[in-house]
């Protein structure tokens, strides 16, 4: 156990953003209500997954919906309790520790929020290791537990209790109350035992973002470029660097969906790129070769600072670095790549994992 | 109190539909599940509005949706019992009778089925005295009760609890929920005391239908016609006769909208008819002129036999009698009309009652 202060969750919050993949929510708003929350109750204990007993029942919070809309549509900060609290009341059950479905910008710090908001411990992992833009694309659920009972609730007071006959209806039922509430909302979902989060969530992610988180804060090695140590902590490719020379998006079926062009420069001088993405980035290509896919992390970076860019922020003109960080083995089986790999977003070819592609393409680690 | 029986519930489902202005679902698949539940369970006891006790705790019981996908997708018969146990369970109150929400060929025996299967009580009156496609359009509403908290189930095994903030949120939620669902659910909405049932409920419409369906199944008086004898027994106006030459139906946001037109028969030769209708019919036009519309009853009636014929089921070539219901005088105050008249549905004028209508066009009683 460790106590999450101010100066942590700023670490997290950027390093959760990396690992998001592009997606998992805006990290600048979640990192002020997270931080505002701690001012407010305290620091939050941060437990390790074996810390929890099995008899510990632990509810994840997270935020459900396209984040572009974020931007304009700002959470109410009650949305996150009452999730819980209608869970806790429909199940008859008191939560007893809190943990994030992904590992996100804002999916990585409501937790932090409603944990410090209900004096709960935060357990140290995730259901991704990422982000995913479903609800069945989580470890809990792959391993066999139930998305519902759950609640999706919005910031003008409305609450919805889904009970679905698998996770697949749970995200369609989610998605489309999403779809009517706005477009974005905070659920609680995929309640677990402490024996379950141990078995099935993916560990340690927290202490991995504020990590990455800390490449981009510290001010030591400032000879070193963030982007360089980035690199190094994630174990990431360099897939490219460029400018977005175009963006498209489209707010379609409760996503942001779209594709980003990007002319090369430095060492890319010449050569093209892309991403396409649904929430998070789903594929890369570099002169027309796919040099990374989903189920593995597609990061975008600020050139200089090193700054994560979301799929809801990427706009014309930014000189960004791409990167690609394998995924957790838990996603490369067959199972969990049914619901992750590129045939799921209808693409018409398997999963490469990264490693592979890049020495087929000759990518420059 | 009285008893149905099989012989009551064949009169009810017919005259309900004839009081379903086009929508309120399919009467013959309403009218078998309600027969079969009382062959199982016993005759229902129908009770007038004031047996009621003002602390009886009266349960809607309704199905959502667009009517035409009922003809293929139907009710396994668990959905309606699962959404009052829900919503029973959800509340930690247990329903001492059962109520419909309109009136309506299967909105009408589905309540008769959810009081025969449960052992309870069904109200005699129900919250339109005809029927409407969204849920703020029930007089237990615009009372001032609040739709929710209220359940909706689909026949796959999803349940759905939502509380909203409004009767209109209740509206849009419960509406892309059963979109997700399928476009056909079943519901649990709008408790209410006996107290409430007095004070909002419009009475007496189950008995009202049943002598409607009188006209359409009794062999006595076998030399008048049966539309003569339901415009008789409604206080209707004769609107129209004539042949479907047209009708265009969109499955839309969750309704199913449409259009048809007629040429006209008999006395009517060389004239036209048509009608709009969501779910229900919403405005009749003859010769270009409006000769009824919402909230007052359009019904179309087979010319011989003076079966209704609902919106999900009308068809070219069909000869029928278009006939206008004045509506109850509940919905003629200028609260109830800003949720049912034209305005709402997007016409450019306002209601002109249909006795109105009928002296500036001259109709025919």
């Amino acid at each position: 156990m460790r106590l999450l202060h101010e100066q942590n969750v700023e670490k997290i919050a950027l390093g959760a953003a990396v690992l998001g993949s592009g997606g998992g929510g805006d990290p600048y708003l979640g990192k002020l209500m997270a931080i505002q929350a701690i001012k407010e109750h305290g620091p939050v204990k941060l437990i390790d997954v074996y810390e929890l007993s099995d008899n510990d029942l632990v509810f994840p919070s997270a935020a459900m919906g396209a984040p572009v809309v974020m931007l304009e549509k700002i959470p109410n900060g009650e949305e996150p309790k009452k999730a819980i609290a209608a869970l806790e009341n429909y199940l008859g059950k008191k939560a007893t520790a809190i943990i994030p479905i992904e590992a996100g910008g804002l999916n990585s710090c409501i937790p932090i929020y409603t944990a410090a908001c209900l004096g709960l411990p935060l357990v140290d992992g995730d259901g991704m290791g990422r982000a995913f833009p479903e609800l069945m694309m989580v470890s809990y659920g792959i391993g066999g537990k139930n998305a519902s009972p759950m609640v999706v609730c919005d910031e003008k007071g409305n609450m919805v209790i889904l009970e679905s006959i698998n996770n697949q209806w749970a995200e369609t039922l989610a998605r489309s109350v999403t779809v009517a509430m706005g477009l974005f909302t905070q659920m609680s979902i995929y309640v677990m035992s402490g024996a379950d989060v141990k078995q099935f969530a993916i560990k340690n992610t927290m202490s991995l973002a504020e990590k990455i988180g800390g490449c981009l804060v510290s001010q030591s090695d400032a000879s070193i470029n963030p982007v360089d140590k980035i690199i190094k902590t994630t174990n990431a490719c360099r897939l490219f660097e460029g400018k977005v020379v175009d963006v498209r998006r489209d707010l379609a079926t409760g996503f942001i969906r779209g594709h980003a062009k990007f002319e090369g420069i430095r060492t890319y001088t010449g050569q093209i790129f892309s991403i396409d993405f649904q929430n998070e980035n789903l594929v890369a290509t570099r002169n027309a070769n796919a040099v990374a896919m989903t189920p593995d992390l597609i990061t975008l970076l600020d050139i200089e600072k090193g700054l994560p860019v979301q799929t809801d922020t990427l706009k014309y003109g930014q000189r960004l670095a791409a990167i690609g960080i394998p995924c957790d083995k838990f996603w490369k089986t067959e199972e969990a790549l049914k619901v992750t790999g590129p045939r799921y977003f209808k693409y018409d070819f398997d999963y490469i994992p990264i490693e592979e592609l890049e020495k087929q393409n000759g990518g420059i680690r």
